[in-house]
């Protein structure tokens, strides 16, 4: 009847898409890392590595929009199936979006001229880990299908906001004391905010992973 | 037979569809519009009142998600239909987005303490109008299908950076020469990077607007 062998080739289309998402989790993730790495040890070779990563992550992307769109074609899903395809669809726009702060943390990284002692940059390494960690921990979620694990990535994103008040201030006061720092400390304030903005998509992710795990979003507090 | 109650109401739902977007885009013009008339005329009832319209347009990707899937399930539509299914879904989270960055603007109005007269802000509005004008006539693209003004609205995406470039320089340059100012500038650099955001997912409506009118991305220059 082919029956088996159609059940068969849509369990691969699934497993190819989630492949993809896991593929685009893992570069984001590495590209945020990278991207930090790159400003606090004034490395521009790796932060063109960042830059380019992301094109990488763009074609990804479009890889799991025409894959979705044949699934749903071809296969028209009902429910469970069909909220994973959706669910893959808008994770795949996420994590692309998380290459882009990334990618934008590294273009800003030549025009920083500031010594590695440089107050503000004590923090953001740490922000920096929080924020990784969600992308790190959403991607397992997604993976184990762990809605327990997706809300705790949630939770998480209220210290990486927290990071981003307290940068924010410190590098505004070293502003005003500094005046000559001014233009390398107004980078960091749009890279603070790229972090603060990765962690706000890693929450988005977990969003879409407790919706693709339990079909309901997290209640908002 | 029945059939042509079930194209009818397929029509419907794409209609249906197509007026959430319409509707979703109004706003977000609507927002990103009031959000620089809030700050450039220090109105704070103003600038309440996009924060608060941002809930609906949340509401009304939720319900285009919800709608989209549901056509999806219960049509399995091909081809052409089910692009116009997909780019709904996409589009209605850049115009999320959208609201996002004029919702990100309005809060930091009261956060600024600086006179009418403030060099920075008379750049602004000239700014604010182009992106406001790339958000209005993407959705007319979108509601005529027009693949012409998707590529127009692309290219003026250029003078937004422009802009961005132009009032960045300035902004640093005023810090250096009035410390006093740092905060306030701080908040004015953050508006015009959202300004600039703005344009960006203008783009990314425009180009899911000529993908959903010929089947195709628009080709990178």
């Amino acid at each position: 009847m082919g029956t088996e062998h159609t059940v068969r080739s849509f369990d691969e289309e699934i497993a190819r898409l989630r492949g993809l998402i896991a593929e685009m989790g893992g570069l984001a993730e590495l590209s945020a890392q990278e991207a930090v790495h790159a400003l606090i040890h004034r490395n521009l070779e790796l932060a063109d590595a960042v830059v380019m990563r992301d094109k990488k992550l763009d074609a990804l992307e479009a890889e799991v929009d025409r894959l979705a769109v044949r699934v749903i074609a071809l296969r028209a899903p009902m429910a469970d199936d069909l909220r994973e395809v959706v669910a893959a669809l808008k994770i795949a726009g996420m994590l692309e979006r998380i290459g882009d702060y990334a990618k934008n943390i590294a273009k800003r990284v030549e025009r920083i001229e500031v010594s590695k002692a440089f107050e503000p940059l004590t923090l953001l390494p740490a922000m920096a880990e929080v924020a990784t960690d969600m992308v790190h921990d959403v991607m397992t979620a997604y993976a184990a299908r762990d809605a327990a694990l997706a809300l705790d990535v949630i939770e998480r994103d209220a210290k990486v906001d927290a990071f981003y008040n307290s940068i924010f201030r410190n590098l505004v006061s070293h502003m005003i004391e500094n005046p000559s720092t001014i233009s390398s400390a107004a980078q960091l304030l749009f890279i603070t905010r790229n972090l603060e903005r990765i962690g706000d998509h890693a929450t988005n992710v977990a969003e879409m992973v407790h919706f693709a795990a339990l079909g309901t979003y997290p209640v908002e507090e």
